[in-house]
Formats: structure tokens, sequence, C-alpha cells
């Protein structure tokens, strides 16, 4: 029995959770048995708060794949992202909404698509497919479109994304308004966590041309409640830089709710974001309005400056 | 108005041509009233039989698009293969079954499948999004598909190409057999070319590992008679290897109806194809039985054993 493990990126979040659980699904349904869910990492709060409001259990931790696995990749396709040994595996399929960032030696099914979540492409595939979308399925679509579109507000929102919301909140019988802000809000009690682990929570290596960095970006209701830590924060910050030699380390703390996000940044290349959104540091941070997109609003931006 | 720029990859052939024909109509009918279907080069002898039996004309010639310039790729996605000024345009999609060979800045659409041609990836879109697949691109779809799975022989072909060409013959009431068998042959006549042009005819360039090569693929009905012109040939591979520095020309004489290729290989790493087939060059030549598929019985074999 050939295994295929599916599993979205490292320091995962609910898109990466539930399109593992959803595409094995799918994967199963068109005759794949051998389909495994699995995930890169802890879950993180919101994550947490979608699996046990369904009832669902988490996709299987691993933290590498046999020589030769099959592999299906979901949101997400570069190696840095995805299982420290994907070189030795044969990826059967990618489906993505990330820029394009892997190469292959061999042909393969690849669905990206610019729209604002992997389950909106998942969504699709199902209906090209014939494949029933449960009530569960729903649920676990609908929270993902939720938590990348933010409510279906951040400028990766497509209509493809609200087209989705609006048919899956119907199938799975939830105001996805009322639901989704519970969700949102449950992402961003960090009480329990460390310093080390809220900086790993949604990190994310990045390099802008040659600047080595780590994008990090913390969801809050409260961006004052947040920068109490930032004495701390940025010890962990710079500990973390001195260990992996990055050029740069920054840190969106995201206003889920005025959608605004107030950046920590640190390193030999923080100027780099003074040019890229023509501002000016002050003590190592400053509010960049209306930015809640890492993918959409920064990276773009980060790495034409660089 | 900002046109969109459809093109497959240099040294067209049928299903670049065809599905850059294929891919404009489906955007123009879905809206993108400024697609224009463009070719990278001369059509080969083959695709001139196809638009002259269906009464169709070529896409239009370019060599480079604007800065910025709106841009869709079918049948490749490696910068190598596409237009001159590629890295300054903005790829919109990439419809494709090639290996991944690109990196993007941004998120795009992209759909690739491991199938045999192009077109069996465009027929689907067309189904998926309600266009009716008329006579005509029907006709153009199936040319596609004979011409890339040499009469769904090679091994490259897929259930899905299969399934694709007997819908496609009902739509465009075409015996494909005789029809593909007819248009193949006609792409074998290099009568009123130049060596340097059936050099150029389908010639990729294909880095294995270190190994920097160009791999070209005639079509013929007969061997022997293309291994007349050896010596010209032999002598136009050197002249190419030293002006572009290679370390390999292979070239493949492929027997359209017998399903094998002789091999001529020149350059400081011809023994490599001695070592991937396990085969002994003599005076710089090979048979290699049942080879007709350069993607799925070349580029992995040769990739490996560089």
């Amino acid at each position: 029995m050939v295994k295929t493990y599916i599993f979205g990126h490292k320091s995962p979040d609910t898109d990466s959770i539930t399109s593992s659980l959803v595409m094995t699904n799918l994967e199963k349904v068109l005759g794949n048995e051998d389909a495994v869910a699995c995930r890169l990492g802890s879950l993180n709060k919101e994550t947490e708060y979608v699996l046990n409001y369904l009832d669902i259990e988490a996709p299987e931790l691993i933290e590498k794949v046999e020589d030769e696995a099959n592999v299906i990749l979901v949101d997400h396709n570069s190696p840095a992202e995805s299982v420290d040994n994907i070189e030795n595996a044969k990826i059967l399929k990618v489906v993505d909404h990330h820029k394009i960032a892997f190469e292959t030696s061999y042909p393969l099914f690849v669905r990206a698509e610019p729209v604002g979540c992997t389950e909106t492409i998942l969504f699709k595939l199902y209906k090209e497919n014939g494949v029933e979308v449960t009530k569960e399925i729903a649920s676990l679509m609908l929270s993902a479109i939720v938590s990348d579109t933010l409510l279906l507000k951040s400028p990766t929102t497509t209509e493809d994304d609200i087209k989705a919301v609006k048919e899956l909140a119907e199938i799975a019988e939830i105001d996805y308004e009322t639901y989704g802000l519970d969700m949102l809000k449950a992402g961003t009690d960090l009480s329990s966590f460390s310093i080390e682990e809220i900086l790993d929570l949604d990190a994310k290596q990045i390099d802008f041309k040659d600047v080595k960095s780590i994008v990090n970006q913390v969801n809050t209701a409260s961006i004052p409640e947040v920068m109490e830590m930032k004495a701390d924060l940025e010890a962990g910050m710079t500990k973390i830089i001195e260990e992996q030699g990055l050029d740069l380390f920054m840190l969106l703390i995201t206003d889920i709710v005025n959608s605004n996000s107030q950046v920590i940044a640190l390193g030999k290349d923080a100027a780099l974001v003074e040019k890229a959104y023509n501002v000016k540091l002050e003590d190592n941070t400053v509010l960049l309005e209306g930015v809640v997109s890492r993918k959409k609003q920064v990276v773009p931006i980060m790495t034409e400056s660089a």
C-alpha cells in the first residue's frame, strides 16, 4: 500500500488544516483509498476552535515522509514551507492559491487560482467532479475562507470566495458572520503561548530578493494589548535573527476588526519596510493602515522594493 | 485597451499553435475581448497541414511583448521556452502539461495536468465553463492531441486524452485515424528545410542538471531517409554547440509508424546518452527502441543519469 500524504504548509493555519481534510475526502471519494490527511505543525487556536466546534479530528502530525512517498500539497507549493524532505517525495498534485515557487522534473496536476483561499478552489473541484459537499465538508471550507479573507474583508477576497461562502453557509446551515467573528476572535487568544510560540505561530520564511526574511503575522482584536509584549517580542525576534542569520524579521500584528497592521521590524534590513511603504519606523515599529494581507500587501511590495 | 497575448512555446508545434487559438476563443467567450492569439515562431509542416485543412488563420507572429503586458502561457511554462522578455510581463494564466519550471512573485491561475496534450485540458475547461466546443474548435483540439500522442500511441497518452479524442472526433465529424496519419505524415516532410531549419524545428533547451543541452525531435516515416543527411546534420549540430556553449546536442529522429527513435548525440557529454539508456553510440548514433516521447522517455531518464 503506497500512502498519499496530503498536507498544507508548516505553521498550519485553518486553510492548511481544513484543506488537508477536504482534499483527502475528495481523493478517497474518487478512489484513492490510501490518502491520509496530515499536518506539519500544531493547531493554532482558531483552527482548534473550528475542529472543536465541528467535532472533527485533526489531521495526523508528521515531520517527514518516506523517500519516494506520494504527496499532495494543499495551500502551499514552496519547498521552504513544505515537509522537510519534500525533495525525496513524488508530488502528485498541488492545489493552492499562492505564488508559484516550486519546480519539478515531471508533469503533475496543479490547480492554482488567485483567490482568497484554497478551499474556494476545492469547492470548485468537488463540483467539477460531482462529489457531494456534505454539511461537515461545507463547514470546513467555510471556516477556511472566512479565516483567510478575514470575513471577506481582506483585499485578497475575490468574487469566487464571496460566492463560495454564500453557497457553503446554506449547506452548512451556519450564520457565517457570527460564527466567523467568534472563530477569528478565538484565534487572537495568545494567553497560553510563550513568546517563542507566538513568533512561530504563522511565521513564513520569505526571501525578498537577497533579503533573507521571516514574516510573521499575529491576528488580534486589540493592537495595544499585543504591544504590551513589545520588549519581549523584540528580544525573541533578535534571537531568531541571530540563530538563522536573517536580514529581516517582520512581525505583523493585524487588527482583524479595523483592518490595520502594526509592524515590528528588526534586522539589518529593517529599513526595507520604510522604503516599501514610505513610512518611518519609530522604536522599530509603525502602523500600516489598511494592510491585512501578507500575500497581497506585503510580499509583492517588499519584493519590489528590495 | 490592455491586450492579453496568448501563446505557446518557441519552435511551436501543433499543440502550441492550436492551444493559442483555442484558449483565445475561450477567453473571448468568457469576456476577455482583448485576448490575442500569438505564436513565437514559424509553423511546422504538420501545423500548416492542420490550418490549411481547417481553413483557419495562424496566430499572430510576435517576438516580444510590451513591458507589463498581460500574457497567458499555453503548452509551456518555462521562461526559456517563452517570449524573450517574459520577465517583464504579467502572467495571468498558465495552461500546460509539462513539468513546472517557472516562478512568480504573485498568485495566478495555473491549470496543469500530466496528460498527453494541452488541448485535453482545454477541452475540460470548455466543459467546466459551459462554453460551446464548435466543430472548428473540436478539430483544432483533436489535431493537437493526435499530434502530441502520435495517434494515441505515445506513452504520454492518458485515459483523458483517449476520451477527449473520441468525443472530439464526433463533434468534428472527423475519422481521427485517417486524418491523423495524414497530418503526421505531412509533418515529416523535410524537403523544403535547410539543415539549420531542421535543427531548429522542435528544439528545446533543457539542462540535465549541469549538462547544458538542446534536445531536438524530428518525426519521420522513414529513419534511413533522414539519416542520409547525417553528415550535414552533424556539421550543423557542431556549429550550434560551439555557438551556444552546449555540453550536449541530442537529435531524436522519431519513426512515427514503428515508434522508435534514432538518436544522434554530439558534444562533450554525449556519453550521457550511453549511460542513460545503457547503449553504445556508434559513429555518434544509436537506435532507442520504443522511445518516442521526449518528455516521458528522455527528460526524466537523462536528468536522473546526469
